[in-house]
Formats: structure tokens, C-alpha cells, sequence
């Protein structure tokens, strides 16, 4: 399967991921006992795993004047009705734990990484925006903006096994697209450029690494498996398997392609 | 008038924007009940926008041992006391919704628009500093920049109808000047650059446009209508009209005015 | 010594920090009482300024299901029982008092700069690692990611006097180390760079400057006293007193070393 897992069924209450995340929970409230009431009532109260998510983004993402226990319902919903959805959490989850050597466990991930509860409530956001939910969907947007500090457009679409790494800053605009398993660092953005097409934002595709600080703007295409450096400033297109340095940007080749700039 | 809106009197409780802002959240009560709540409390519930908005601010930035009724208080009475900065407000929500394709109306940015809301409570840390109330500026600064992730030093100068998009990580130094009209990216800093005279950050004059993460140092000018690119570092003068461009930047002339680096 | 004030016993819980700083509170307790409940509980309802911090840090940290109570504890705890670590905080808000032009007071620093705390958050969980406290260790890493916008890895090592200015989305991996009297400006990343080496991130020398939004890559060394510039990208060794700019970074020489890019 794409992380690296046995070849079980995912879809199920009782899945390997939620029994990992549960021994995992265990084993840290044995160790570390001020965090038993924590892990208990974030991921050992619960039945699954897409109650145990939906709790603990209800509870990140509630303030004085947006309930908690509502939010729980919207997110709960959509984890439950929209299998694809929570096939992207899934996904998620195993990249950061497979691609972050930081990661120490999947309960650490789940807990604990900014970049990915960002992104799982942008999934929310996204279903809810699709289905007309506009202002529901903004105010997802706008909470997780002030809590995990990264600012996903809810009609942005996002792929599965994704990884944002440290998270802090992050951009993504209303019409940007993202493929599947793709790193991306603190500090990116993918922007529009003052564009009025329909498309104003860039396009990445499956596999692409954005390091630190780069900002990518307009409705440019980055290849299948491209690279691109910290701190670059992205305004034309990144043939795939291609790496892109410097600001502004220039291409340097890569292993499986030497596309150079001319 | 500078926002584009019928020649009206903003100075009326029952303003035209307030109004509309009013409508909107009827009507997204209505669309979204989950809703309602906040949107009653934040917004139907108050007699004027001066005090819906004082409210919100107060509940962003209060905190276990800062309370939000001393900070509604604080808020409230700046907003009424001072028209000056009032109109600034409302230049400011004019200029989000014009300016920012991603801002759907008025109670959207009046909500949701963290790079609005640190701009708004600055003015008031600013107002606060002027009448010597240096340590409650200094704490709204300190609770800015923990809420929306901006921090603006209350002695800096901030003009009208100035747009903070996505608005993460900005900083503006503490003799920095903007003027009216400016448009600020995310991760931009107009900062010191270690000189010990008394201005010691940028001058941005009117009507200028600063892209994401780029870094202004030091007591320089960038004139009026000015655009800087994406992540270039400002190290000097950028004559009005004109583009600067790269780190370090190079002037790139713009399409009023033909000045280019030698 | 090292933050140029008088030579007293600053182990003592009457040593003249906690004496200043108690009467900077009183001071701006009386000049602002919309604020006097805040300073009290905050800092005059205390004994020292170890149980003032700790007090202070549990506040900012904690969360609807994260109590309070039990950081205050580990933090109190962590503060008395290892002199060396507390040191280091002391020398830290001398070091923000003494190199920030912004800075007002020692409890300006010690309840507003969100670097500071930060850092303080950072020596607690880092005692928490060395002492096989994993779990814990990473809970107030992702907190304080969360909170102040930091993400420092709790197995980094960071010396005594360190100033991190304004402090929004810096980044400090898990092998990186900083010396002492160091100060690192806002957007700073001291990140991985794909080897699998044991040390995979930055080591940086005592007496180093790195301004806004550098980025510095792998196992490099910067030596004691180099400056690097704002937005530069530094993927190589930096001599000792030695400035680099630019992206990729080039080395300028410097005052006291003339060591130049060939």
C-alpha cells in the first residue's frame, strides 16, 4: 500500500492505525501519567479514530463564541460520510510518520503536528465548502489560520499523503492544487500573482518537495517528483524530476532528468 | 470616496456599512445555523460596529489573567473617542474587500481576517501609546502578535486603507511608517537594520505593494506607488512607481516610471 | 558579568532581578490598574522568579485538556532543581534587555517576548528529554509551537544569553545546537537537509547574528561571531567573525576577519 503498511482494511473500526494509536496512547500514559488524562480522553475515550480526530480538532479549533461540541458534529460527519476523505487522513498520517524524521509515532502525529491537524480541518473545510457550506467553511478556515498559524483556502485541493512540515506560515490560495504525497516546509507559499484567470495559483504535482521559505506564485505547473530549494521564488513552470534553486528561481537539473535552465 | 462606496456619512451609527455588515450576518445565520450563535453575539447583538467590534478583538485577545471586558472598555472607548482612527477602520475593512479577491464581505474581514484584526487593535495599542499609556500598548502588542502572529510596535505609524493578507509573521518596527493604500503581504518586516538614529525602519509611502516574505531594513524610502516582488531584501531607497526586485533587490522600473538599476 | 550588572548572588530568591522586576510591577501596576490584577497574580503573588515564570508559562501553555496545574509543577520543578538551566534564563532576559532596542523592562521581557518564552518552554523540555521524558518533552513542543510559533526540537541544545527577536515561525531541528549569546531574529530556520548523518543540522557559534528569515541547511558550522544576513540561504561552513549574504549565501568578510568568497 502507498505508506508502507500491511495490506489490511483501512476502512474499518478497527483497523490496524487505530489499534497502533491506542497502544501507543497506552503506552505513553504508563510512562508519563500527567499526560494520562490527555490520551485518555483524546484517544482512548473514543471508539475510532475519526471520533478521536474530530474531538481533538473540536477542541483546537472551538473558541469562547464557536462551540466545541458543534464542530465536533460537522467534523465527525464528514470523516464518517465521505470515505475518500478519511482515505486522506490515513494517508496523511503515514507520511508524516514514514517522511519526518522527527516523527516518533503515529499518536505523536495525530497529536501533535500542526501541519497535519491543519490539514485534515482544510479537508474538512473543503467538503463543506463543495457542498455550498461557504461561510462554515471560511470560518474553518480563519480558526485554523489563528490556532496552527497556516492558511489553506477551503476550494484549494489538496491530495492524499501529504506532509507539511513545521507548518508555521504556510499558504495555499483558492484555486492552488496540490497532488499526492507531496513534503512541504514552513514558511511556503503557493500564491496568485495578480492574475484574473480562472487558475491564479500554481499547480503542484504528485511527489514534489517545497523547502523552507519558498514561495511559488501564479498559475504555474510544478512536475511529477520536482524539487524545489528553501527560500526559492517560483514564477515559471518546474519540468517534473527537475530542481529549482534560487531567487528568483533557476532549474538545475536533476537525477532522473537534467533539464537545465538554458 | 477612497473605497469606492456611495458618498454617505460613516460617522452614523446607522452607516451604510454597518448596515450591510448586519444584512450579511442575518443572512449567514440563516444559510448556517451552527452559526448563529456567534454570529448573533459577535455582530446582531451590538448597536454599532464600533462596539461589535470592540467585542471581538476583547474576545481574541483576552486571556485566563487578562480580562475581556477591560479589554472591550479599552477598545470601545478608542473607537468613539477618536474618529481619526475610525475612519481608518472602516478605510481598512473597504480595502480588504476590494483588494483581496478571497474576501467574500464585509463581516467576513470584520470576523475572520487576522492580518485586519492585528492592524485594528494596533491602532488602538497606538492611540493608548500616544496619551503615554505605554505598558497596556505594550500588552495589546504582546497579545497581537500570540493571537494573529503580528507584531506591530505601537509607536509605528500606520495610514488608511491598508490591506494585511494572510498577514503571518509580519513585523513592523517601532519608527516604521505606512501610509494609505499600502498592501502588505504575509512575512514581510520592515525592520532595523543595528543603526542607533531615531528613525531606524522603513518610510512606505502611499499606495505601495510589498509581496510576501519580503524583508525591508533600516531607515530607507520607498515611494509612493512602489512595488516590491516576493522575498527581496530592501536595502535601500526604491524611487516611486518602481519595482525592486531579488536579495538583495535591484530596481526593475515600473510601467509610470522607467527607473532601473544602472 | 556576562549581562553587565552588578556581581551578586543571583541564586538567591532575593537577588536583585526578582527585586527590579517585582518593582517594575509594582510600578506599572500603579501607573495602569486596568493591568494591576495580571501583574500581581503574575508576578507580586509570588516568591521568585522561578515559581513568577513557571506560573506564567503553565498559564500560556496549557489547554482545555492539558492542565495547568501539572505544568506549573514541571516547570517549577525543573527551575529549581537545575541551577544551570535556570542561569540560562536569567542570562536570557538580561540578553533581551540589554540587545533589544524594543525592550522596556525585565518584565516587559519576562511576560511579553514570546521568543523568551519560548525559550524557557525549550530548557524545560529539553530537561525532560535528557532525562528520558519523551513524551512530555514533546507535548510542551508542540505547545509552545502552538502558542508562541516556535518549533524547537526538545534534543537541540541552545546555550546561555540568547536573544530570538520577535521569534514568529523560527525553526530549530533536532540536532542543531546554538552557543551562547547568540541572536536569531524571526523566520529563522536551523533545519535538516535530507542526510541521514547523526548530526543533520546547524551548529552555531557563540556571538552569532542571524537576521530575519535566514535559512541555514545541514550540518554546517557558523563560526563564533559571524553575521548572516537577512533571507540568506546558508548551505556551507561560515568562518568566525565572518558575514554572509545572499541566496545561496556568499561570504562578505568582516570587521575583525577579512575571509572572502574566492
Amino acid at each position: 500500500p502507498a505508506c508502507g503498511r500491511p495490506e489490511v482494511d483501512l476502512g474499518q473500526p478497527s483497523d490496524w492505525l487505530w489499534q497502533e494509536i491506542r497502544a501507543e496512547a497506552r503506552r505513553d500514559s504508563d510512562a508519563e501519567p500527567a499526560l494520562a488524562s490527555f490520551l485518555y480522553s483524546t484517544i482512548l475515550a473514543h471508539g475510532s479514530l475519526e471520533r478521536a480526530l474530530a474531538f481533538h480538532l473540536a477542541n483546537k479549533l472551538s473558541s469562547s463564541t464557536l462551540l466545541g461540541t458543534q464542530l465536533f458534529t460537522i467534523i465527525a460527519d464528514s470523516f464518517s460520510a465521505d470515505p475518500d476523505l478519511w482515505d486522506a487522513v490515513k494517508a496523511d498520517i503515514c507520511a508524516v510518520k514514514d517522511r519526518d524524521a522527527a516523527c516518533t509515532s503515529y499518536s505523536h502525529c495525530l497529536l501533535y503536528f500542526k501541519g497535519f491537524l491543519a490539514c485534515q480541518a482544510y479537508r474538512v473545510s473543503h467538503r463543506l465548502w463543495n457542498q455550498g457550506r461557504i461561510y462554515m467553511a471560511l470560518t474553518i478556515q480563519s480558526r485554523v489560520s489563528e490556532t496552527f498559524h497556516v492558511d489553506f483556502h477551503p476550494a484549494a485541493r489538496i491530495g492524499k499523503g501529504v506532509l507539511f512540515d513545521h507548518a508555521t506560515g504556510v499558504v495555499v490560495g483558492e484555486t492552488a492544487q496540490i497532488g499526492n504525497n507531496v513534503s512541504i516546509l514552513h514558511h511556503v507559499t503557493l500564491g496568485g500573482s495578480g492574475t484574473l484567470a480562472k487558475v491564479r495559483h500554481p499547480i503542484v504535482h504528485d511527489g514534489v518537495l517545497i523547502g523552507a521559505g519558498a514561495t511559488l506564485l501564479g498559475p504555474i505547473v510544478i512536475g511529477e517528483g520536482a524539487k524545489i530549494g528553501a527560500c526559492s521564488v517560483v514564477l515559471t513552470d518546474v519540468p517534473p524530476h527537475t530542481t529549482a534553486v534560487g531567487n528568483p528561481a533557476r532549474l538545475m537539473g536533476g537525477k532522473t532528468n537534467p533539464t537545465q535552465l538554458k
